[in-house]
């Protein structure tokens, strides 16, 4: 069994890049480009509620990372560098090895560079701090969505809930759609590229992490407006059209969460530019609604324009 | 029971001073003065691992921000924002007020703003991300020390492990020196003030987590030096002078960990410098050894010069 230290260096301590200074030290030293400052955040993974415990450790180090990267995505970020501690019920070569191995697959496509960490015997937990940086003008912010803007949705949302309704027995998927459903749920694909082109050009914008419904209202809250969505118009990949349960279909798209996906607002004279980057990213981006005036929550309306009942949203301590 | 959101809300969301974004967003912004960088650290604290899981939640909040502090000291970081990720067996109002009081008083003292986080369900686990900042060259890293340099040590060590050792029945202390050590244990005090002033006298730096010769190997290790550390002149408090198994108070002074003092190194020149700062923070700070040259880690030397055998150090994967 190998020591903490040895762990470290072993599996994580690469030479710094980008950083001034690196893994080894009491504290990573880094420095925005001019002009730009610091986008943080941190996101902690549980076992038994975030993933299943033996879950693949090389998809975990992806997914860990995922999630950082894509609030920073959400904030227009670019992404640069991670600290993660990391709590194993014991000391496990091979674990830490394919868990490295996702992380940083991840981690390299984004020009990521590990600065710091910290290793534990505890429960099986994670918790990475993604550091991105950004114009500060540009920062995407919640808050600034204004009436009339266009709601917009990258991807498609719904299919990391399917598996988990796959896994828990509460559906049954074809294996061509439970492996895309399954892909989702453990490798999601934060949306970096669009956060950092949605630069002077979004509203405002989140990562749909809790559910879509439930995000937006974190962006109507924090900007004072209304969000409508039609339900028509919110993207169904092949295994949600599929899904014969139309109550469970709905609960996924609109409120699964684990979707990553980002969801944002741009005034109606941005249309044609961000189809044009859907075009260029290879990404769907869809309008699914509009802000409405008022402090007035979110709305969900079907084909003809009449309210239709919201699924509950995921809340970790509900 | 609160929702997540409240949670945060209520607890440890407040208006963004230093921060250009705080908490409420996907992510917080943050940018370093002119001239200075940022130093970041993580640290993981785990329910039977570093605390009991029926800990005081107020003392916990502190202990949690205070490790990390640590850190930034021992960098000769000015302490600035920090991110909390906390898991929780269930959402525990009367709880998390109290972690929240200790976290606030220490942060509050130390101009240390909460600019994100996360919270969820499990098993006991905190780990937060602290950032500071410092001038780029002034930063103190462990690589600096040179053969010829003293070696210091801010404060004392060992009353930590020493009241661990009393709680696990290996050691029986008087009330006084017990509740001196319970302090020592529960509401460490970190160094920051010293960390900011050792900046351009300290050849080197760490803060003493795992034990005070294992921190120093760090040092040694890093530097390519070796540490010369004499055993009388390693400080002892008054519940460790009292303390009559000597093979126990040395492994409490030299391997217990859990001080977060700061172990640092300066050329001989500093002495009277070193000597005016002590005095001016009222902290005392002990000449305890010598950089020796040559790759040669740390030796314990008794009052002969001959070499004494060092107690075991602290691994959390050992």
């Amino acid at each position: 069994m190998s020591s903490e230290f040895e762990l470290i260096r072993r599996f994580f301590a690469r030479p710094a890049r980008s950083a001034v200074l690196g893994v080894g030290d009491d504290c990573a030293l880094v420095a925005p480009e001019p002009g730009n400052v610091l986008a943080v955040t941190t996101d902690m993974l549980l076992a038994g509620r975030h993933f299943f415990p033996d879950a693949d450790p090389e998809k975990l180090g992806h997914k860990a990372l995922a999630v950082n990267l894509s609030d920073l995505a959400a904030m227009g970020a670019r992404p640069c560098w991670a600290l993660l501690a990391i709590a194993l019920p014991e000391a496990d070569d091979a674990w830490l090895a394919a868990f490295a191995r996702g992380f940083f697959a991840l981690a390299d496509r984004h020009g990521v560079e590990l600065v710091g960490g910290d290793t534990n015997r505890g429960p099986l937990a994670i918790a990475i701090t993604a550091i991105g940086q950004v114009p500060q003008a540009q920062a995407l912010r919640r808050d600034g969505a204004r009436a009339g803007d266009d709601v917009w949705l990258s991807g498609a949302t719904g299919e990391a809930a399917l598996a988990l309704a796959h896994l828990r027995g509460r559906a049954r998927l074809e294996p061509r759609a439970l492996e895309d459903c399954l892909a989702r749920l453990h490798t999601p694909e934060p949306r970096v590229a669009l956060g950092e082109r949605l630069r002077g050009i979004a509203s405002a914008s989140i990562d749909v992490s809790d559910g879509l419904l439930a995000d937006l209202g974190h962006i109507a809250e924090s900007s004072a407006v209304g969000a409508e969505v039609s339900l028509e118009l919110v993207p169904r990949t092949a295994a949600l059209a599929a899904c014969r349960d139309e109550t469970l279909a709905r609960a996924c798209l609109l409120a699964g969460g684990d979707d990553y996906e980002l969801a944002f607002t741009a005034p109606a004279g941005r249309r044609a530019e961000l189809e044009a980057l859907a075009r260029e990213l290879g990404l769907r981006l869809t309008r699914i609604g509009r802000i409405a005036a008022g402090n007035a929550g979110v709305r969900l309306l079907d084909a003809a324009g009449a309210t239709v009942p919201a699924p509950a949203g995921w809340d970790h301590f509900r």
